[in-house]
């Protein structure tokens, strides 16, 4: 299988119970638990579970990100000589985004995150885009009609990810027509699904292992 | 009835002589015949029928833009003190934004075109809003993504008119992409229907009219 | 950056809390604050905070409108030498086309509002026509089949913006039946999002901006 | 089976020797045959083959109406004491209206047909909607947005149906925006497919059956 | 405006205030109130006000339907000589269909209710066709693939409008499926929207008040 | 991998040069060919290079359900002990059927073919269904609303798998008004995607091979 | 009408009481009650009512299928000679993957479930085809890109039956996306509509008695 | 602007001419011409003018990749330490796979393309990956159900680019049944719009740009 993906649970599909019971399977196996589009009830599901079977382990929830990070004492945590930056265009990018950069921090990466630079207040994208060019792969994050990754790789060199958000309202307002947008982007870049922060992380990721490989060479 | 809409003949429904008819009736009773979304057969029978009733006006076909206007040489074109200006993406936009700039014409606005303009290039985008900028009331043309319009209504201070176009290929390329983007736009614009060239022309013109009734006041 | 489109917040994507300091931050440096798509308890959240920092302000809240306006005392409303009017179908359009209305006024349009004269009684659709006449810019707003916004622009000379009610039920009655409508309307006019009340008030907003302007000159 | 519902040959889905083949049957064990949604290469078929078989019938194209009619000498056409009446939004229409009231001619109905009446005229809307208004059933075919009918059935007392037309194009204009459209109007109706003539002429036919019957008594 | 058409307030967008006090002047100018797609709510401030401003009309609540009827003392009811039969195919049909049985008997139908009739148990389809074979006008209500209205359509003469419900789960679940199957009927029907019992209703009632002119005559 | 499938070539992807290079490779290592969905120019392609490299070979063309099968003389047809039955409603589902006959008579099931069945004359729907009693399983093809297979299904005991047609017109016509009522039915069947015949053919011979195995155990 | 199909009571469409009384009648008439798609009121409802009435009665019920299943003393179990196994990709497949094989079961079927071998971990999807392989007939459910009943389809020679998931976010996160998939499969398979557990159960129910009449004979 | 990524001449939007003129400036200017999604016609225009222009270029044409590349003699093209893999399910991939490669090849990667390994036969999938594996970057393209590279993601560790393939008929059969499916696929990977062979070769590019210049850090 898959090797430097790290496992995570997906907690939407599951009882508090199971997800609980994966998370501390998980933290014994690995040393490491992440359990992602988790709802209050199954962090505190996971929270008392880990308090039990692992209680020197450290647990950070972020709750914009619906995602949950425990680490065992005894984890060593990858470390990669690669940043992933993430940008976004206003608050209602933030859990997604946080979702990614979480994710590609437990691949190794270094992080840098950019937040509320959307093309209405087209001055303060361009500046981002110059705090963004130095970074080897770079999550946009952007909802309503989604033009913010399209401008920005149109700026930069690095490998531009487009991470649509379901923000908005009336036809197109659940993330679609950011998607669709980025899949017509006339700059080019690839795109995951709407809000799928974990995947959009998951690639930055994989392509800052074989950008650290290649530094180590 | 709606004073001041001219009067066009949508050529896609109907058979060329039912189209060179209408031209024929167009001419004489108003002085002016514009036929729209015209193809060859029907360009050439309104041609003959019009070189029939009215050998003396003139008349001007546009292929890009599938449209032929023809003047009686008794027409009085009205003339406007308003400016609708247009601004394109790129080559694909022309057609429709060529509509739309002749209906406006004909509505007696001044009409400014600038073309090639694409978020791709972003400093051209930001030099071209800025000749955008004194325009009274200003369409801009997208396909693809349709990034253009909301990126230039963020620049500037006139109300802005979303023509989305049925350019590009895969999932939105039929111009849906482009539609949904500008319903969405986080800067705040009016939309008409894909390769709507005809109906942004018009709505630009009303405005354009008001305007003009207001200067003379 | 645009001038002259007041800073809204839109609550729908963020937490009371979040919302309540932008309104806060708002009132403070501009004077004024303007929060749409709010519910009771980003509302109430609002009202506790410009209570705390802004204890002078007036504060208007519109519930059927979602929408929050708050001005300090110091505020000078702009005021424009130019009418919107905002036409429904019946009762169920009136939260997105109060909403129109609220921005419009704040961009300093007189207002004029007329109610409930949908086509099912075509006789009061027409009585309405002749009152809309000669505003300079008419927002019509209409759920089920959107058939109100084509007829009433086929009366008048203004420019007319569609603006689609999510009022309905089965296939297109979140809606997409009126918004489709619009966008094939036989009648010239442009159109925003389905209950995008903000953004059709903006639009109207900066036209009669512009006709003010022309007036003035 | 279903009486009084002439049987019709569906020519779409058929070669040219299988349609003129059923036709031929028709016309031997009916006395009638009635192909629709037939192409110029069916009719040559269906014509040939008549005039080998049934040389002295009567055989009417509907070129506009895709349609075909032939009566053996000997067919006695039915005769009903009640009258359906078509009226068209404008000539794109004309087609699919045409199919209806041959098809409710068959079933022995009056014919009253009032083209062009769309609502952006909406004076001659009005004087349509007296002329149609002692009809016992009217059809009211629209395209675009489709508000022709809504509008109608708003100012008489018979039951209206509604017919889409595939006019228009950019989104919905495959007849999709007028069906939606007449799914959601606010005035009673009920509705066919996208150009579905046939249909609708056998539903009003069959009305007009009941009120023959009903007068009869 | 339309006669013979009752005045019903459709609940589904209205605060319960404005449904009671819409229900309370419509007793007192037509003698009659009907209120569709109501929630317990509604209903409760409907009955309240009733009970305040007419406390001798007789109120009629049908949960299943979500429609409550109520009539003056002085109330004369329209009766036709005419009927209207409803046929459903399994219990989750039972509400749309009994809206529209209650609106045609308001407008004077007599009224026949065949249930669970639906094509799985196809000898009691064939059975039901024979007792709805003398009705004037037949509803036909049926949800997941709608396959009832075509099969009974296809077994009597009357006219059959077709009434799709929103049974059913996965694709197609939310009526779609049913209403998309009775466009495509191959036996000739005309359609309303999903769970539409109201318009159902009254196109019904109007061929019932057509046929009950023509008996008289 | 599977045995017990032939191999097929799906044409419609592919040069006519390509096909016959694939289909000479099949008869030459399998000693059969099948090539599916193949217009006249790749039928006649694989006729000529068959013809040079097998000319023993025994070729049939199908040209209703686009399909052909050559098959050398040394090839021995496996013999099924069980009966796949193919029913249809009317002439449009003929390619198809026939498609899904071929296939499973190239897997060795006996074939019953029962056309023109259409549930529009449902008595001979019912004999049909006495027919199709015995079959080990069958296929129902049904285009339009697709109500065919959902009745037969509820008349008979073998497995029915429904296989939707792309005939119609209209919303859903290009067989997805079909699809959606077999994924609906409210009879327990199968089925494939529209106009799917080779896999309809395959699943029931698959059927139809673990009978014939039960049978000779 | 079909035997051997059992009568389930589809609970979703119906209130407690009314899924109650079903379940007493079914009982009482045949031995047997099964309710799928049951909530938790529903359960209740179903089992004081079978307290009541049947209180010798054995009663399952399945939480994570949504079903209930009760047998009276006197009911015998059909018993056939045939295996259904079913494998799902993992836990957000459990439910309708359990309800299948609770139907399946109740027609006598043996049953096999293999669960959580998704082609993320593709060592396990080859292990468990070897376990699929000499079933009678596999349902293979699947969320998210619905991969897995491809994969099995290629590797084992039974027919196998797709049984899509509603497991996901984003676009086609609701089922659409695997159920597609399985529709455009390129190994040969059937399918039933998203989380139709139900169906697929009785589609292998009716092949394994096929199967099981075969093997007797 | 975006330094690295070729230009590119979209074809499919302009007449031959156009796409002539601008691919003579293309190779006066930066030495290199590539147009891509061109027909026949565009190709024979673009060969005729560059044999005028530029008679000593080097001229490439992919006609299943609808891609032309010509060189002037001074083209230096550049040379990167990286391996962009491009995986393909069948023939009917080619086309867009070819173009993806092309354009990663111009960038200066180098490329390996492997064919003909769709999961219908997951032996040769499996092998595959083998030869994937060392590969900076690898595309996969599949159409149908695209489940390819979903199950080549599993497999190997490096970053995987979804594209999505135009093959199949029915439900999805566009591409969007592909698409879907990998934006949920249950392995992590990036995606671009279907047949956005030109979208996946220059992210293929980009990373490999960024990995060489690590190597050579
Ligand atoms: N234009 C049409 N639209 C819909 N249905 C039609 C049309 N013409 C004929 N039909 C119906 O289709 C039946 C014939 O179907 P077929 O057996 O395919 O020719 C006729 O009996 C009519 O009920
Ligand atoms: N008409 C068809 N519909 C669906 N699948 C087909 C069809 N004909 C052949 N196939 C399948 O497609 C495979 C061939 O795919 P290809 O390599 O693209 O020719 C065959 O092995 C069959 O499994
Ligand atoms: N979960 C289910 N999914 C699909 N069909 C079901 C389900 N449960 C029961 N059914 C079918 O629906 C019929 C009951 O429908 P109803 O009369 O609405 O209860 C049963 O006889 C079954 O054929
Ligand atoms: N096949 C293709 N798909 C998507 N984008 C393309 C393709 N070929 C070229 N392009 C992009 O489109 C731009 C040219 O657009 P245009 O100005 O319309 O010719 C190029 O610079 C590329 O970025
Ligand atoms: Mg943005
Ligand atoms: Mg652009
Ligand atoms: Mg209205
Ligand atoms: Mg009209
Ligand atoms: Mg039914
Ligand atoms: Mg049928
Ligand atoms: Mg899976
Ligand atoms: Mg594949």
């Amino acid at each position: 299988e898959r090797s430097g993906v790290p496992e995570a649970i997906l907690a939407s599909e599951k009882t508090a119970a199971d997800v609980a019971a994966l998370a501390a399977t998980a933290i014994e196996t690995t040393g490491r638990a992440i359990v992602t589009r988790a709802d209050r009830d199954q962090v505190a599901a996971v929270r008392d579970r880990l308090d039990a079977v692992a209680p020197a382990a450290t647990l950070a929830h972020h709750p914009a990100a619906r995602t949950l990070v425990a680490h065992a004492p005894t984890f060593d945590p990858p470390r990669l000589d690669a940043t992933v930056a993430i940008a976004t265009g206003g608050t209602a990018d933030r859990g997604p985004a946080t979702e990614a950069s979480l994710i590609a921090r437990e691949m190794g990466a270094r992080i840098r995150l950019i937040e509320d630079v959307g093309v209405a207040s087209l001055a303060r994208t361009v500046d981002a885009a110059d705090r963004l060019r130095d970074a080897d792969v770079v999550i946009v994050a952007a909802g309503r009609e989604g033009a913010l990754p399209t401008v920005i790789a149109g700026l930069i060199d690095s490998p531009v990810i487009g991470l649509p958000i379901a923000a908005g309202y009336g036809r197109g307002g659940e993330g679609e027509a950011a998607l669709d947008g980025l899949l017509q982007s006339c700059t080019a870049l690839s795109v995951v699904n709407v809000d799928a922060g974990f995947t959009a992380g998951v690639q930055a990721g994989l392509i800052a292992r074989s950008i650290d490989a290649a530094r180590g060479a």
